[in-house]
């Protein structure tokens, strides 16, 4: 099921108006039903609408159905809309009972105000708009939210109500079973579950803590990254979380990312120290431990990095916003005429492994030179020249998004597109001409020379949590075998095929992944257990099964398969393991 | 070769003195010479002795080999050694000259003062002295340091002299052999010379870097760590390394090991965070992130735990004492019936760990109850006899530390010998009594009833850093095959050899860690340059070897071991790595 919200550009367009109408008429009904309320804001966005309200008394899920029933009417209504202007008096006067509007007004460096009216209700408002009411046709109100007055904590608390419409029942409805879904495969949700992580807000907001089944699969995602860079010609390096203040001035990440850093640790000795919020500066460390020769070059160096980010409280989501992450990340050093080699090879691998992990939809961008950079013009143009020149040459389909580019240099990302159509931002390959500057790396060159390598940093999956959560999503908790933490459950029919079971469980983890289910419990509630804690594939053993030394497999969600040996499922698992089939 | 300094209590005592009295003959000798300089303390300490003197010109080399000649004479002067006693203001007058002495004087509450005469030498001292200094038979001055005096850094640097004595040239020179030995094996002088990692002090003290060679090392270990663990019941966790400072509150260790602890992130939303010094409360997190019952137990969660503790710049020695490191923890949470038998697979896993890493001579502690305390002396004794009865059930040879654990609950340390006789604490067992208490962590009984389970850390390996430290050490960088960062180099005679290495070294990288020495150089500069490496292997490869498949091996430190083919060369080396020879 793909997101029913991918809308090409007009579409785009047609869907603001369509929205922001729909949102005026949910301002309307509830105008009509608590006219008490006072107004806030009520713009269309990414999917759907909202508009905040201030009402003392909390909206219930009553008031609700009564808001939907009077948008109804005042869609029959059908009100055409039109937009008034009024001066800055008139506004003023119009606005006096609206204390937010009222605000808002203020803030409006205009003479002339727009509004929009329908019917009786009239709203400050930029538009623009539909033509009348009547041109929405399906609607739902989806949630309600507190948010803070201009975001601001010491502001009112007001109700944000938000919605969505479509022009026919089947869209609404493939939305709403869209969402359905989504909801389904919430991670935070699985992520509880199937116990495979948690969070404490009381111990630190945006901080994961991984459970033993999480852990499994983390080791086995880790594990496979290290044997695929390794057999790359990457090396690895391991570095600390912390480094003196002074480093990440040198480096230039305290101007820049001074917010986004965690606060001073000021120890004695004047010192001060800060957790790392990149990995960079530490590998031009270690870079710089030696005189190097181009001979070494290209240098391809790899950590598992966990890094530490401020972000503001109120945008951390689960795995996909968090303060603390591990990157993937490798930094290349290389010479001018490994550039295009390189690059291609950081693609063919992040292909790879983003393919290994079951993803097949990717959007690929190429950002180049933003206004305010840093290197030379020559650098920049023969580094983004030589990022589409990849790109080109191994077929791959990219749009470029024009002066996106980070300060330091241009860079391609590359977005997963998951089973619901939602894109995530994992992959990114960038060339930065400030850090090799910044610490003056050099390399001696054949000819003798001194020079300045280029810098490539990159990371395929992003940071491992996030991947995770958009794993769990994508997967539904489903896993595919290779990540599965327990990847057969073995089911004794009786207590009497217990022991049994445990001879096979025994020689079966020599390879895998395994339980057994001792419980004193009917087979039909193990089956049904293990179908909960997907698992993906069940044993059944009985007396018929001991003596034949055939056991019946059960996969998740699929049922029986057959009756097999042990050296067949053996075999089988291996193949499916190996292949990272799903 | 085993270090000359493991002598019985009798020697100590003995030794003691015979130092000690060095250190006076040493004095006397500098006021002969350097009739300016101010005397400091002097004592006898673990390995020799020293003395502190304050002196504005450095004393060269030059000067101490004048110090020892005149040593020498006063030895041969052979001086009664007698005790004086004065009052105060006989030693008060006595020492006006000696401002540092004057002061140590002042601090003295006692009546009567003793001083140590030999010859023209008088010196306030505590004694106990030889008889004569013609007993101190040979000695060497082994090195100068700086010092403040009375270990303030705002008061005067002295200069310290250390030196060693002995009755026999024999001990002697065994002794200085050994402190050769000990030079040669100086992890902080192979790990740069090796590159297997640096600490960059003006970026943060005590932080380590891990270079590409070491990296590979240290996943090697953690591989293998995690293989055994999980195939011994464990599972795996991954935890931050920062927690909000209620946390470290609640857990009781911002009370005890705060001067530890890195100082506090100050957030907005009036949070603090810091940095962990122990795992040991995120683990309890996820325990009571679900109501636990009997059939769980035991659970035994393991981390390889990045910590960062304060220590002290002073203290801080290389890969051996650091203020970042990662602990191979687990905590066991099991009931009490399930103890003993935890206890024992845990000595078994060190000891399989240790084993397998080399060593092979451990000196074993258990540690009992300590005047403060917490918990039940009922607990604390049917802890201490299970961890007892354990050891001996295992024919572990061990000594008893009567008063030494924790405050929190009895422990068994390993300490490993090297193979210069220095012993490493690696290994701990540790009952805890307290955290179950302080985080009321429960489980639901066979009967019903909640109950508290046992909760055990243990370490194995102590933290990575420091195992590696004693690693480099005790192989002098010589690591079995194993852990070799580059288990074989290809050695192509000419360059026309360079093309056929190169398909031999893509064949054995399969499986192998393998380079190939492109350079055009002589063969026996290619040989001497891998021996400086400490390569293990190294593989020739010329005309004849190319015609017949048949290849010189040579080994490490033993040279050539004969022509093999490079199927032989494998499974020779599968089974040399899988049974971790050296």
């Amino acid at each position: 099921m793909k997101c029913p919200l991918k809308f090409k550009q007009m579409e785009k367009e047609f869907y603001k108006k369509y929205w922001h109408t729909t949102s005026h008429i949910m301002a309307q009904a509830v105008k009509r039903l608590f006219p008490e309320v006072k107004l806030g804001i009520g713009p269309s966005i990414e999917n759907g609408f909202y508009y905040d309200f201030y009402r003392e008394k909390p909206f219930t899920p009553k008031d609700i159905e009564e808001i939907e029933k009077e948008m109804k009417k005042i869609i029959k209504e059908n009100y055409k809309i039109e937009r008034i202007e009024m001066n800055k008096q008139q506004a003023k006067e119009f606005l006096k009972d609206e204390p937010f509007k009222s605000e808002l007004l203020e803030e409006i460096q205009e003479n002339i105000f727009s509004f929009y009216k329908q019917g009786e209700f009239i709203d400050l408002c930029r538009g623009p708009h539909l033509e009348s009411t009547g041109e929405v046709k399906f609607f739902k109100l989806l949630s309600i939210a507190s948010s803070y007055w201009k975001g601001d904590e010491n502001r009112e608390s007001m109700q944000r109500i938000y919605g969505i419409s479509f022009k026919t029942e089947e869209e609404l409805k493939n939305y709403l079973n869209f969402l359905k879904e989504a909801k389904e495969r919430d991670h935070r949700v699985l992520g509880q579950k199937l116990s495979l992580f948690s969070i404490h807000p009381e111990y630190g907001s945006g901080l994961i803590f991984w459970h033993p089944k999480g852990a499994i699969i983390r080791k086995t995602i880790e594990d496979f990254w290290k044997e695929i860079h390794l057999k790359n010609g990457y090396q690895l390096l391991y570095t600390p979380h912390i480094a003196d203040s002074t480093l990440w001035e040198k480096s230039g990440h305290y101007s820049f990312y001074k917010d986004y850093m965690f606060p001073v640790m000021y120890m004695d000795e004047n010192k001060k120290f800060q957790l790392k919020p990149m990995n960079c500066p530490f590998h031009i460390i270690i870079y710089q431990t030696k005189t190097r020769s181009y001979k070494e070059l290209p240098l391809r160096w790899a950590e598992l990095g966990t890094v530490y980010r401020y972000e503001k409280q109120g945008v951390l989501h689960g795995l996909l916003r968090v303060r603390g992450f591990t990157q993937d990340d490798a930094h290349i050093f290389c010479t001018d005429k490994q550039l295009e080699n390189e690059i291609k090879e950081i693609l063919d691998l992040a292909f790879f492994f983003l393919k290994s992990f079951g993803f097949s939809d990717f959007s690929v961008f190429l950002s180049t030179r933003p206004e305010k950079f840093v290197g030379t013009i020559e650098n920049w143009e023969l580094a983004t020249k030589t990022l589409e020149k990849s790109l080109k040459e191994k077929g791959i389909n990219y749009e470029i998004d024009p002066g996106e580019g980070v300060f330091y240099g241009p860079k391609i990302d590359i977005k997963i597109n998951d089973c619901l159509g939602r894109q995530w931002q994992c992959s990114t390959i960038q060339v930065d001409f400030n850090i090799p500057e910044k610490f003056e790396i050099k390399f001696i060159d054949e000819d003798g020379k001194e020079k300045t390598p280029i810098l490539i940093h990159r990371a395929i999956l992003g940071s491992l949590e996030r991947f995770f959560g958009v794993l769990i999503e994508h997967y539904k908790g489903n896993f595919p075998l290779w990540l599965a933490p327990e990847q057969l459950r073995i089911l004794p029919i009786t207590e009497k095929h217990n022991q049994f079971s445990e001879t096979i469980e025994e020689k079966l983890s020599e390879n895998f992944r395994v339980s057994v289910d001792l419980r004193n419990e009917k087979i039909t509630k193990k089956i049904k257990d293990a179908e909960d804690e997907k698992i993906p594939y069940m044993l059944i053993v009985g007396d018929k099964e001991i003596q034949t030394g055939n056991f019946a497999l059960r996969k998740h969600q699929k049922g029986m398969l057959g009756n097999f040996t042990l050296k067949e499922i053996e075999e089988n698992f291996k193949n499916e393991i190996e292949k990272k089939l799903f």
